[in-house]
């Protein structure tokens, strides 16, 4: 059973404020570049891994989908989703990616945004994905960028000459990481980026575009916060499709 | 046409003392992960591209290679080449990546150890590879990691626990990096990760297989000094194949 942070009350109170949360798809600076890596939505049967709100299921829809699974493990997710986005054509159900379960090949699209890396067993997972997509499926997923999870102490550092600065240690031991983000002690599952890649080739899927979030010039103007997002990679968005062998 | 580091004496000098060069592939601590990239030799025509002093044509043969081209900007890597891995299938040859003509469909393997981030045009190297690649065909190489290669002062830090940290920044800007090694001034070009995977994908290829090589603990053991080399990623390596769409 994976740890349910955001059914912690404090932790949902603070994760609720994001602007991403507030602003739905448009608060979060990566969304463009998602949008970017999905496939044409018409006729779409979607299942969208950790839903939270359920902004991006109720995207689907609007772009034709024709049905969309929201799975989210935090209730307060679910409860919230049903009240703000809700369509007849979407579905939202409580889940653990953890020990998912989807019927096979009943599915054309599955989309996950910032979900994997709370997972333990992402080979288990993506077996469990290639099983319940169709033929020429497709997969879009966001995790965090294993450059901004693998330090032991995960946070901005200045280099000689005062340039916002990444530490990157640790990277190759693969496992837990604890991080305090609104909360102590929230746990994640760290993987190389060839760890993610090797698995989902494993899996049976071929990588289709691979996508490490940075800020356009554009954006950076409009947010001046969001620079330092130059300097590092901190989402990793992969697009893959069931594989032909 | 590409900066010519290998030819000056004193980069030579000291290039020329490093173990993976007096030792040959087993001086370099990631060869056994490369050797698990590698498709099975045996009859297959290979192109080694930034060849130096052509260990891997030489193994290459050894595994039942029917021939290889050995292509290296440097004249003092070629005329070492020719002397002390001499081979009536290996045919030496200076060239330029960066200007590379390469006859079509004329090999079954294309490698690449250590040269593709002196290239300034992979998208241009990568059309040229794949069409040189007869149908089936692989392409193996590495290159420094893109996190490896990205900040400004890209050199070793300490946490606050002093802990080895790598630092990384300008990770997002691509293009020209400069560094001191054995002399000032070395040209590399950075490419995100996804850049690289994407301009392969995008020539016509599907990634095999991706390693961002970590020595194991039997190789720490043995050598005490790779131990950092478990803290950040210093290689990218990458298997590809020809994609059947």
């Amino acid at each position: 059973m994976a740890q349910n942070i955001y059914d912690n009350a404090s932790f949902f109170a603070g994760y609720s404020q994001l602007p991403r949360q507030v602003k739905g798809l448009d608060g979060a600076p990566e969304w463009p570049a998602i949008r970017a890596m999905l496939p044409d939505l018409a006729g779409k049967r979607v299942v969208d891994l950790g839903c939270g709100f359920g902004w991006a299921s109720r995207f689907m829809r609007e772009q034709g989908a024709v049905s969309v699974l929201g799975l989210d493990l935090a209730r307060n997710m679910i409860e919230r989703a049903r009240r703000d986005t809700a369509d007849p054509q979407i579905e939202y159900r409580i889940a653990d990616l953890d020990a998912l379960e989807l019927p096979a090949a009943a599915f054309d699209l599955v989309y996950s945004a910032l979900a994997f890396h709370y997972v333990a067993d992402f080979a288990r997972l993506a077996a469990t994905i290639r099983r319940a997509l169709a033929g020429g499926g497709h997969l879009v997923f966001t995790i965090e960028h294993p450059i901004f999870m693998a330090a032991v102490q995960a946070r901005w550092i200045a280099d000689e000459s005062g340039r916002p600065t990444w530490p990157v240690n640790n990277y190759a031991q693969e496992g837990e990481r604890r991080t305090d983000w609104f909360v102590d002690g929230v746990v994640k599952y760290h993987r190389t980026l060839a760890t993610t890649l090797n698995t989902l080739i494993g899996a049976g899927f071929a990588v289709t575009a691979v996508n490490e979030f940075a800020p356009t010039p554009e954006q950076v103007a409009a947010m001046p916060a969001l620079a330092q997002e130059r300097e590092r990679p901190m989402f990793l968005m992969v697009a893959a499709e069931t594989a032909v062998r």
